[in-house]
């Protein structure tokens, strides 16, 4: 079987609804995009469910989909996405949550979520409240991630994630902090609440004495004081796609987490200091990189971005406009620069993320893969509402994964 | 999570086939429909699979899908829902069968299914055979609902659905009553096939006695002299969808059977005199009785009505485009009446009914979701063979539940 190779690029959160302030075009349709209207005389296209009609995916789950992943099977929750991401290495048993560190007052009224957006020494505070044995025994590991981010991962037989973690929730500030609780009033669960309360209480007591913070206190900062906790799970196995496929795949992502998931599924991954999750990563060298990895001979070329989701949950559909055309400049180069016999280009997305709406949604996705021997849907115009005719409509984000694999030559034929 | 309200149309039956005297249109595409046509400006449309392609499907599996069930799990069979339709407590362990007052004569010839479509006095006459025990120790309780309808319930342990009733079918008036017979040769079926037929010989003595029934040979009416059993089955969870996705959902319907379906899900049901499951339906009021629901806050109000089936299965079509034209009527005064920024407003169906073929069939249904913000298809004409271009076309009924739910805002994110 010849085998070709391919870029996927991942626009964050692309998906949108009519917007009255762009005369009732989605951002995509508004946006001027010569480069993907050339590339979409070579492709299929469609909206693509991330897992089924009306579904609605956080990013993790929608990334778990765009790499071939089955996320009903293999999704383990948002806190062993998160210690993965940072190279923790979850065992079988182990319960993981995301975290936060957060600040409260002397009566556990939290204050601020972040502890001030807290950007400096959290490896030492987290290293501070790491390693510790609770009364029954069981072990608590803290490792840092990015700015105010934490995974707590907690340690001994007959754990359950079955339980509210300490954070009173986004909306919350100003409330106590959460004891936590059994949500299925098994024995386990209960055993695991105690336990995350015990390292909450104990982890308090080391933060409000840790020198950074007291050093923080009198900079008139927001102190690092406590950790708030949510999103418990258990690890699941997720599959290793790479070598199912046999693949040699690389992601460029800014955003670790999205780089987590693409190492768990063993792609290999390249950040840079300019790869930011922001607005202000650096689309146009995310783009130079992955044709240098083409070059290098990968297989497959993911690139991510971020930007495209934050203007959606920000509302500012002229900002989404503005992150696409610089996708579209990128896609451009990657044509002009690659040989569209030998290297197929996907475009596509991991949810909606609607400006009006700020939030995720269940929309399908805009998608296409262009090349020069794809079956042609003979759509030239970028946008939801044209896609919709494309021979890629109402298939999901796996579907499309194996589709690329397919075009590719790494799909081994069932049967004889 | 922003919250939206709904209104779901369900013209019953309303799918169709192109029909000689109609020019080779259906129904629908014959109809003179100004209001769906003006909604489909802003409409996501498509053919949408009561189940999967080519799969039939009853009044009840359909509106079990149409909420959001999966029928394949949950149904129950035709007999349970009826007794639960007529208010009856199922227990685990129950079998219920649907049942017809008949006439047979003395030599247990069916002679008329239905026994003169007896309209009176069926309360005595179901109570007079409710309630008896039979020698086994089994229970059997009669529950009368519309006309000649009941609901018949063996209450023992170790019975089994896997049996034929007495009722010789549709097509076969003139034949003998059949003594029920196992199906899996298992000891509880033909435990329960021998208390059937106790139960509707003990049944028939009582029957044959009572002065209502004398009272009706005396005029020269069929006397109501036996149950005829179909449709066994037992009870599964049905899962209570208001709860599941916390909406406060009201339906409106004059066939009880769509009503205690809706009740079996958790929503309320609202049911007046003029609303009937015949062709005389009070269809305006429906549309005004669903406004005033949604005015009082309901988050989905759901309006029922049957005639469109009916008209199929007696080969109608200008009475389907009749009713079709005063659903498009109602549908009007909906729109006119809501904001479309805050209330979506769908038409579905249950299934297709095609006038020619006089029965229920295997196409997909016209379906379309009209609000302000949702992805357009620039589909502006109502039918059949407009709506294949739209973007919901070949999803399922039940797709079309979660989409709602959806936009509406009452879908959690799976994942984070």
């Amino acid at each position: 079987m010849t085998k070709k190779q391919g870029i996927l690029v991942i626009a964050d959160g692309l998906g949108d609804r009519p917007i009255k302030s762009l005369g009732d075009k989605t951002p995509l349709e508004y946006s001027n995009t010569p480069n993907m209207n050339f590339m979409l005389q070579k492709s299929m296209v469609g909206n693509v469910h991330p897992v089924a009609p009306g579904f609605t995916v956080g990013t993790d789950v929608g990334h778990l989909e765009i790499f071939g992943c089955d996320s009903k099977t293999v999704y383990p929750g948002r806190g062993p996405i998160e210690a993965i991401s940072a190279g923790f290495d979850i065992q079988k048993g182990d319960v993981a949550f995301r975290g936060n560190f957060a600040t409260i007052d002397d009566n556990e009224i939290v204050i601020d979520r972040r502890a001030g957006r807290i950007n400096e020494n959290t490896t030492e505070l987290a290293s501070a409240i790491n390693n510790m044995t609770l009364d029954d025994g069981t072990k608590v590991f803290v490792v840092n991630l990015t700015e105010h981010r934490v995974a707590v991962i907690l340690r001994n037989t007959n754990l359950s994630k079955e339980l509210e973690g300490t954070d009173p929730g986004t909306a919350c500030e100003g409330s106590r902090l959460v004891e936590p609780y059994s949500l299925d009033n098994s024995e386990a669960a209960k055993k695991t609440a105690k336990n995350l309360w015990e390292f909450t209480k104990k982890s308090c007591e080391i933060l409000k004495n840790h020198p950074y913070n007291q050093a923080r206190v009198s900079q008139g900062k927001h102190p690092a004081n406590v950790i708030l906790t949510r999103g418990a799970g258990m690890n699941k196995s997720i599959p290793n796609i790479a070598e199912k496929f046999k693949i040699n795949a690389a992601c460029i992502a800014g955003d670790i987490t999205i780089g987590g998931i693409a190492k768990l599924v063993g792609f290999k991954y390249f950040i840079k200091d300019s790869f930011t999750g922001g607005y202000d990563t650096a689309i146009e060298e995310k783009g130079k990189l992955a044709l240098k990895l083409i070059n290098e001979g990968y297989d497959f070329v993911i690139v991510h971005v971020k930007a495209t989701d934050l203007s959606g949950h920000d509302n500012l559909p002229l900002k989404k406009v503005e992150i696409i055309e610089k996708i579209d400049s990128m896609l451009g180069y990657l044509v002009e620069n690659t040989d569209e016999e030998k290297c197929y280009i996907t475009m596509t997305s991991d949810h909606s993320t609607p400006c009006e709406l700020r939030e995720h949604s269940g929309e399908p996705v805009p998608t296409f893969i262009y090349g020069s021997d794809v079956r042609r849907d003979n759509i030239l115009q970028s946008g939801e509402s044209f896609y919709v005719r494309g021979q890629l409509n109402n298939l999901t984000s796996r579907d499309i994964f194996q589709i690329q694999m397919n075009l590719m030559g790494f799909v081994k034929k069932t049967g004889a």
